[in-house]
């Protein structure tokens, strides 16, 4: 029996814990992990707790909503593994890795499919036995690209869309409809080098250090919730290709870190920033 | 009003944050800060509570301890500075490092005084007016120069002994006396290079990393709860001494750390290892 | 036209690099890399150049040796891929990420074919068309297994073998025949937790950091010149197999980024240490 | 014998190796250290030596410009310890570890005078017997201030001025008199967040790692070549004022080890970048 995940989240006051434990108690529900956080700047209160049990939902919510203050937010999920789509465009080194994790039961997730903007990659996603479509935007305008993709994406029933390196800006229309659903790798420690070509852009500002961010998309391709960062050192001996090269390497493994965090379900997005619960 | 922090443990069982928040609650004091953490393999149940507001400490403990199982330990510490020794030999960056912390309020301890096996660091400790004491151990008995030092270490009221490069074995009676209270700066990654010179054997072997521990001093001096632990690469062309320069760097940071967990009540000690709540 | 890579070393003296960059200036060659090193305990020089250009092998040589000092040691190569044999037990996460850089021509070297002592990473080789053969150990002496191990490494012509996650002990007489010619990862931070379930040892120390090292065989498993090591820094709450899963993270980048640097020729076997040339 | 250091940079051609260490090896100078890096954008060639030996330093350097082309630069310095004045605004923590190290002859430097915005860090430069200067900016033009600040730095014969978290920005034509000799810490990660308050910025942004930067001064603050950078990670727990407490270990670090670099005389400027030759 896969465990339940409770999502809390209200302005802080006193005695939230022990209102919120005593309905799981009084479900006879075992709590398996529990953690809090208070944001001190607006006083917001968050809280998760995984836990396992058999209950009858619907009395579970309404006890919770009887107990608690008016200004809650109260979310269930549990911790089956996500449906997604993941979307690329010629580089291999995010999809292999994510193919590989998917192989070996590592991903948390089911690949419904892989579209590429390109055929490039097909024969790797083949390889795995993952349906592969090419939705090609040359020849084609940037709308009529989108639809094509967006019928796509609507035959299948995907949580989250991932953008293993996706090299095409999606349309706020696209994006929102796919409101926190939509999780990108973008090439570089973001807030620095936002846009194109970013290691082009280390490489002349002579940066010592270059790295990797994962989060989801709202407006534009480079902004929305963080939820994971790395970075390797560089110097002055990297070329613009070998900075390409090392960028890589840490683009799949925070790409990967960052999937495995959303899909257990350990991402709370509030705001603009996530809160990461371990 | 300086917060509490109440410490729980026990054996897991359903609805211990339900009783434990319940108590608090109904003694009206707010929680700050709370986080839960459940050892798997022997199915332990570990809490840390900050709250704040006034409260009969006795009636409080006292209402706990009906609540819950027999098997529960419950300990009650505040957020106030720890008052501290430090013993050190030759090296001056750890205490250094420590003077000026605590020069600047950054400590979370008061540093009653400064122990040395040799006068070196007497200069550097006068400059911040600490008292510091010599205790050579030169042309005399392990036991005379041991006890010695107990007796001056007694006419001090310290709640921790902070071996900061001190590079003498402490007996057992000495380290039992002072039980989970004396905290260790080890020059290496522990358990690699247990033992003397530790840079030297890390330079023989070729390795390609050094680090640091911190940790809680039990019967030997490379044993005991690890807190704290750090490391940086080096490589073929780091000499024995530039090594151990390097090796400063971390000693230094990884001993800060440690000791900000320890005097921030954030380290609970469980048989041979620490639970650390962030 | 591939480069070619020319290696020096003897007791370090005057002139050293004006005696082997004049030959190379002679002789109309470029250079397109070099490095020195000096090992300041014994005194010994080390020289790898890398240079490109039409040239008589044997009248360089020849000229080089006259050139310089009776004790030098002087070897040529190139850089050319290197052929290599994967040696494997049951975990698929260092192959997979070999096989992944091999199919897109990242690994420099090319894989003769993959061996297991168990059939169950067959399917994963076969998908990436390399061979896969089972010497299972099983009903066998070791001695037995072994031979037959060795056999069928000699049908191919393998300049170097590599223990991704091989989980059996070579014998020495193996070891010595392809004598800095074996690779290994080893799950843990070498020197620390030498020998069997370093992972279950690292979780009962309490350490706070975990990491992997990749290093040449000598006569045992856990030793040999140290080419690459990293780490990964985890805490209480992870179990054995959490360590394990985070471990190998560590392990799979350790073992790729050693076999960059020793099949870009970038390794200089000292004794028991390697010097890196970056 | 302090050892001297030779540094050359011109186009790449056949031969410079070979040219330079001829022209070293005729005057019987012995190379200590030696290091070569071709940049292939622009194929710039830079090499830097350490030698020992008497030798006549006009006759050296005509005969290498002889020997050499004719667009090459060359440089002679030696490892003698900097002068230096550090600048400071009210942030103790990055002045008390250079006073501190500067204490123990590890600076590889001799701090001439700090002088400070504010009195607030005269009583802890005076425990180190420096002399502290304060030039206050308040009820003063911008001009005065710093015509002041230049005729009191006027005074000194400082090679390096150290912007020990120096809170206020530098008129161009102050940064041009000390081109290539001015070193700030920026508080953050460069490029990301220039500008006031980075901390802020990061907390807004909802970043998982914050940074520091080291860097030489040009026409503003925040740009000019970049020495060192380094990171730690952060998450949503921690408040601006836990991030700026972070973020100053970061600081402190990066700028030793900054300073280490360029008092060693380790780093190149190439344009807008540096090239640091371990």
């Amino acid at each position: 029996m896969s465990s339940n995940i409770l999502w809390i989240h209200c302005l802080d006051r006193a005695g939230l814990i022990y209102k919120i434990t005593d309905v799981i108690y009084r479900h006879n529900l075992n709590i398996v992990n529990n953690a809090e956080f208070v944001e001190r700047e607006t006083d917001h209160f968050f809280m998760r707790t995984e836990f396992s049990g058999k209950f009858n939902k619907e009395e579970f919510l309404q006890d919770l909503s009887h107990s608690l203050p008016e200004d809650v937010s109260i979310k269930l999920s549990d911790k089956g593994k996500k449906d997604i789509i993941i979307l690329v465009t010629k580089e291999h080194h995010c999809l292999g890795d994510l193919l590989l994790r998917h192989a070996f039961n590592e991903l948390h997730a089911t690949i419904l499919c892989v579209i590429g903007n390109y055929p490039l990659l097909e024969e790797l996603t083949a390889k795995f036995n993952i349906p592969f479509h090419c939705i090609n935007h040359e020849n084609k305008s940037r709308e009529t690209h989108e639809e094509q993709l967006f019928e796509l994406v609507g035959k299948y029933n995907a949580e989250f869309i991932v953008l293993a390196k996706y090299m095409r800006i999606l349309s706020p229309g696209f994006v929102k409809h796919f409101s926190n659903r939509i999780i990108n790798i973008h090439h570089s420690f973001l807030p620095a080098f936002i846009g194109a070509n970013p290691y082009a852009q280390a490489y002349e500002r002579g940066v010592k250090i270059i790295g990797a961010t994962a989060h989801f998309v709202n407006n534009n391709l480079d902004e929305g919730p963080i939820i994971s960062q790395s970075v390797i050192p560089i110097n002055h001996s990297h070329s613009k290709i070998e900075m390409t090269q090392a960028g890589r390497e840490v683009e799949k493994i925070v790409l990967a870190n960052a999937l495995s965090l959303v899909f257990n379900e350990q991402v709370f997005i509030y705001g603009n920033k996530t809160i990461i619960f371990d």
